[in-house]
C-alpha cells in the first residue's frame, strides 16, 4: 500500500495504472481513502479501467465520494451513475448534500433519475431502501432454454443471477429458483415445474434487522421484496446483509454502553462528535446518582456515627459493584437473545423464573465467599459483633444479587414490549437502579438487625 | 406451527406428510425441535421426503441430532450421512459423544469416513474446520462449454456452483470465476481467459473471525481454503459466515459483560450451566473490590469523622459510577473497533490522544454540571466551606473521567497486543480499576486541599 502511494506521489503513472488494473476493487477503494491530495486522488481515479471506476466508487466512504464528485466532470459522473448498481447509487445519493445531489441527478438519464427518486422515498433501514431493482425475472410458463437465453441477454446488468424470480401477468411473485436448478434441468422444461412456490419475501417497509434474521434463518443469498399487492419490486442481496448484521451488532454494543450510535468508524469521527455522542448519557446517569447520595446523607447516623459505620461504608462499592455486574450479565444475555429473536415477550415468565433460580445460586455462592472475605481478609472476626455485621452485609449481598438479576432480565423484555430499544436497558442504566436499591437494602437491614 | 403439532399428536399422518412436503427446511427443523415425544419425532422425521431428511437434519440442534440418531436405523443414518454436505456432517460428528460417533461412522462409506476424519483434524473455529470439500473446480485450459458440462455433471453434489475454481496440475489454485462470467461467455473461450487471478484465499488454520472480515470486506459468496503449498483443499460459503459473525458478536457481548461465552441459546441452557458461566467473574470482581474497602477504611478520619465526611461519602457512588460509565464507553468503542479490524496497535497513540481530548471536554462538562448539582440540588451552597468542598469533588470528577477514558481506550489495545481477548477489558473489569483510582483521587485531593 505505502509503495503504491509513493509511486503516485512520484507521478509514475504508467506503473500505477498497471498495478491498479490488477488490484481487487475493495483494495483500490482502501488505497483511494489513503491519498491525502485532491489532485493525486483524481488522477489515480482516472487511471482506473473505466469499468472498474464505478465499482470502486461504490466501496469508498461518503466523504470521499463527495470529494470525487466535486472534482470529476459531469460526463464522468454521468458514466459512474449509470454503471453503479441502482442500490449503490441510491445509497450514495442519500448521503450527499442537496447541491451535490442536484449536480449528480442532472448528469443521469431520465430513467435512472426516476428509479433513484422512487427508491429514495423508502424509509432508511427498510427493505425498500436497501433493495436493488436490477434482478432477473421470468414470466410464468417459459422454458429453461428461454430462461437461460434471457440470463445471457440481461445478466450483465443485474446484481445477481444466482437466484431467479418468476412472476405472473400482474407481476405478482409466484416462484423462486436458483441458477443451479436451471442449469441442471432439461432445456425443454418449464420454469414453473422447477421453482419453489413456498416463498419467503418481505414488504418494502420491513426493518433491516428483521430482514437480516430471515437471511440468517434460511441461509438465503437474496430475498425478494414485494409491495402491498405482492408484486415483486426488488431484491436484497446477502452482501448488504453482512454489513447490516455487523452494523446492528455495533449499534447494540454502543447503546449498551451508553453511547449514541454513530455510522462512522471511530478513527474518522471527530472529537466534538464523539463528545456529543457520549455526554448526554453520562450527564443523565450522573444526575440520577443523586438518589444514592440522598440515601447516604439520610443514613448519616448509621454510616458515619455508629460503631460499625466505617465497615458498612467500606462495603458499599463492593455491594454496588457486584449488584451492577450481576444485573449487567442478565440484561446483556437477554438483550442479545431478543436481538436474535430467540427470546420474545411470551418467554417473559420462563426467563424471570430461570434468572431467579440462577440468582439464588449466585447469591448463596457470593454471600458465602463474601462472609469469609469480611471475616478473614477484612478482619471482622476480631471486631465486636463482627460476625453479626458480616452476616448482615452478606444478607444484603444476597438480596441485591436476586434483585439485580430480576431487574436485569425484565427491563429489556418490557422495553421491547413498549417498542423501546432493549439495548438501552443494559448495565449503565440498570446499574443506577441497582445502586439505589442495594443501598436501601443495606441501610434497611442494618437498622432492623443491628443494635444502633 | 401449533396446528401441525396437533395433527401429529392426533396421528393424522397423511395430512402431516402433505404439509411437510411443502414447508421450507428451516421451518421443518423448527417444528421438530418442538416435538416433545420421541415416538412422534421419529414418525414425523420419517414422513419427510427422503431427499429433505438430510437437509433438515443439518438444521436441527446437536441435542436433537443425537436423539434422532439413537432412534433411527443404521441404514437411515447411513443415508443421511451420505446426503449431508460434508461440512455439515463434520459439524454434526464433532458435537456427538464417542459412542454415537462410532455408530455413525460405521454406517458411512469408506470414502466419506476418510474425508470426515481428515476434516475433524482441523482445529475448531478455523477455516479448515468450516470448509466443505464439495465444490466445482476446473483444470486450467478447458473451454467454457466443457466447464458447463462439468457443472451439469457434478453440480448436484457440490455445495455451490456460484463460484468456480481453476487449478493447475499440482492442484494449486490459479483462478476464480463466477457462474455468471461462465454463462455470459462464448462456449469456445478458455476459462483461463475469464478467471480472476488476483485471488484472496485463506489457509486452513485461519481463524474464523479473520475469515469473516475477509467476506465482509470483499463481498464474497465463498472463499477458497488452501494448504501450505497453496493447493485448493476446500471452500467456505457465506451461509456459514453469517452464523459466525452473529456468534462472534454474541461472544464479545458476553465477555464484555463478564460472562463465559456459551454456544447454546439462553432458553436451552440449564440453570446450573448459566450459574457456572457467571459465578467466577462475579467472585473475582467482588474480591477485587477489597481495594476500595481498604482505601475507605484507611481514610476513616476523613470520611466519617471530618465535618464534610458525609458529603464526600455521599458522592462516592456518583464519582465511581460516572468514572465507570466513561471508561465503559471508551473501552466498548475500542473493543468493537478492534473486532472489526478498524483499530490496530499502530493506532494506539492516535486513539489515546483522541480520548484525552474527548475526556477533557467531557470532564469539563460533567464537572460543571456536578458543581451546580452539588450546590443547588444537594444544598452545599448553604454549608460552611460548601463551595470549596464542591470544587474539590468536581476536580476529582474531572481527573477520574480523564483517567477512565485513557484506561478504557488503552487496555483493549494492549490486551490485543498481548494476544488476549480485548473484550475482557470492558466495563466490569476496568470499573474495578477506576473505582479504586477515583477513591484515591478523591481522598488525595481532599487531604491536600481541604482543612481536615
Amino acid at each position: 500500500m505505502d509503495s503504491i502511494l509513493e509511486l503516485i506521489e512520484q507521478k509514475h503513472y504508467s506503473k500505477v495504472k498497471k498495478i491498479l488494473s490488477e488490484m481487487l476493487v475493495p483494495d483500490v477503494a482502501e488505497l483511494l481513502e489513503n491519498i491525502k491530495n485532491d489532485a493525486d486522488l483524481v488522477i489515480t481515479f482516472r487511471l482506473l479501467p473505466k469499468s472498474l471506476g464505478a465499482e470502486v466508487f461504490s466501496y469508498i466512504s461518503p466523504e470521499l465520494q463527495q470529494t470525487l464528485v466535486e472534482l470529476l466532470s459531469d460526463k464522468e459522473i454521468g458514466y459512474i451513475i449509470e454503471e453503479l448498481y441502482i442500490d449503490d447509487a441510491v445509497d450514495f445519493i442519500d448521503e450527499m448534500p442537496a447541491n451535490v445531489v442536484e449536480k449528480v441527478l442532472k448528469t443521469s438519464t431520465k430513467e435512472t433519475r426516476q428509479t433513484i427518486n422512487r427508491l429514495l422515498r423508502y424509509k432508511d433501514n427498510t427493505a425498500g431502501s436497501l433493495m436493488t431493482t436490477e434482478f432477473v425475472d421470468f414470466k410464468s410458463g417459459i422454458t429453461v432454454e428461454k430462461a437461460l437465453a434471457r440470463i445471457r441477454r440481461i445478466g450483465k446488468d443485474v446484481e445477481t443471477i444466482n437466484v431467479l424470480y418468476v412472476t405472473n401477468k400482474e407481476r405478482v411473485l409466484i416462484g423462486v429458483l436458483s441458477i443451479r436448478e436451471l442449469l441442471l434441468a432439461d432445456p425443454d422444461e418449464i420454469v414453473d415445474d422447477l421453482m419453489e412456490t413456498n416463498i419467503i419475501s418481505v414488504e418494502t417497509n420491513c426493518d433491516q434487522e428483521e430482514l437480516a434474521l430471515e437471511f440468517k434463518k434460511y441461509d438465503f443469498l437474496s430475498l425478494p421484496v414485494v409491495d402491498k399487492e405482492n408484486r415483486l419490486v426488488g431484491i436484497v442481496t446477502i452482501d448488504d446483509v453482512v454489513d447490516i448484521m455487523s452494523d446492528e451488532a455495533t449499534e447494540d454494543i454502543e447503546i449498551m454502553n451508553a453511547i449514541t450510535p454513530n455510522d462512522k468508524s471511530y478513527l474518522k469521527t471527530n472529537v466534538f462528535k464523539i463528545w456529543l455522542n457520549r455526554v448526554p448519557w453520562l450527564m443523565l446517569l450522573m444526575i440520577s446518582a443523586t438518589f444514592t447520595g440522598l440515601i447516604i446523607t439520610k443514613n448519616e447516623a448509621l454510616l458515619s456515627k455508629s460503631a460499625f459505620g466505617i465497615v458498612l461504608t467500606a462495603c458499599i462499592p463492593m455491594l454496588m459493584g457486584t449488584g451492577g455486574n450481576a444485573g449487567g450479565q442478565a440484561s446483556a444475555t437477554i438483550i442479545r437473545g431478543i436481538a436474535l429473536n430467540e427470546i420474545t415477550i411470551k418467554d417473559y415468565f420462563k426467563v424471570v423464573w430461570k434468572e431467579v433460580r440462577v440468582a439464588v445460586l449466585l447469591g448463596i455462592s457470593l454471600s458465602a465467599l463474601c462472609y469469609l472475605k469480611l471475616l478473614f481478609i477484612d478482619g471482622l472476626f476480631n471486631e465486636p459483633q463482627g460476625y453479626l455485621v458480616a452476616g448482615v452485609i452478606c444478607f444484603a449481598m444476597f438480596l441485591t444479587v436476586v434483585f439485580a438479576k430480576v431487574v436485569g432480565a425484565s427491563l429489556p423484555i418490557l422495553a421491547k414490549q413498549c417498542k423501546l430499544d432493549p439495548a438501552v436497558m443494559a448495565s449503565p442504566f440498570i446499574t443506577t437502579i441497582i445502586d439505589t436499591v442495594s443501598l436501601l437494602i443495606l441501610c434497611g437491614l442494618t437498622s432492623a438487625l443491628l443494635p444502633v
